[in-house]
């Protein structure tokens, strides 16, 4: 699509949004700027801030755009076994978290100050554990399976950006580890679950 | 001690620290002031600045203080044993944590845009995986293993904090969990650190 295409209001926004994502490809998030995104647009810096009142709500567009299109590759191919649609997920999320490592971070961890931040991070911590029980099979996710859920994540996530600081093991190493780490203690939650009350020896 | 005795340089810093330790129990962490510090202390506004050049620095340095009490705490009891020194700095931690969330979460979430954060949350991270280390009776620690004890120590951080809200298993159950979590994990990390080099039959 030329740059200088006459579009109608969203298909606009998503056009600057889409620029904003190839930008971010060499940029850190937090420096992407309505100036960057209108110059390569090829439209005024007036008409990004007609879209995104403030250069941070622009950033967290870009943002939440990219990390769209990894939830919907995270788990693409429903006929696959479970270990493999893990390990699947683990390898698109490092590939993800490797190709914008500042975007991520700004997210992982900037997000105690943000309230946007905050905001896409809740989002997309919800979305990656409902995409686990979605592999898992599971149409209610008991509290304990959750918590687990989201600390096998948290931990994809840290051993990841930990890993990217010299990629001192192979990664296929790290992601067989991963999977077998998720694959051994997702099943093991559900000793958090079982309730004591529907075991009536246990009781007084 | 009074808050009026008169005191040199590192001692009064030191009580200043201790002060907003005091506060930090009931204020959030990013909520503490040089005048509620100074309040408290009986000592001028002028003074907590005279050590503490900004409220950030000041509240930082609370934060640290802080951080020191728990990783002094997490594994006290060098006689026992492997999974025992692992429950307890699993309950440690969810205590400082419950006790402090909004503390932990400011450093844990908030580090990524705020330089003297991200220089706490990684010396804490560090530490910790020390501290891991010094229970596993390890004086080298080798890179795969280190990824999985800081993945693992995410894993804690993440599940606690999801707890937190509601509390929707028991204590004891989580505890137990995430113990059983590390216990498996790290023997399992050895597997991403053996050398294919060494194993002659890999070799083409």
């Amino acid at each position: 699509m030329s740059a200088r295409t006459r579009l109608d209001g969203p298909a606009r926004r998503d056009q600057l949004v889409e620029v904003g994502l190839t930008l971010a490809r060499t940029t850190p998030f937090d420096q992407i700027s309505a100036d960057g995104v209108a110059r390569l647009a090829g439209v005024s810096k007036g008409l990004v801030f007609h879209y995104f009142p403030t250069t941070r709500d622009l950033q967290v567009a870009v943002l939440r755009a990219g990390i769209r299109e990894l939830m919907d590759d995270l788990d693409t191919d429903p006929t696959a076994t479970i270990p493999e649609r893990l390990r699947s997920g683990v390898e698109v999320f490092m590939a993800y978290i490797e190709l914008h490592p500042s975007g991520y971070l700004a997210m992982a961890r900037g997000a105690g100050s943000d309230p946007q931040l905050i905001e896409v991070f809740e989002e997309t911590r919800a979305e990656a554990v409902a995409i686990v029980q979605g592999v898992l099979g599971l149409d209610v996710l008991p509290p304990g399976l959750r918590i687990a859920i989201r600390a096998w994540i948290a931990g994809v996530e840290e051993a990841v950006l930990h890993w990217l600081d010299g990629k001192p093991i192979p990664r296929d190493r790290l992601v067989d580890f991963l999977t077998q780490v998720g694959l051994t203690m997702l099943p093991d939650a559900a000793s958090m679950d079982v309730s004591p009350r529907a075991l009536p020896h246990l009781e007084a």
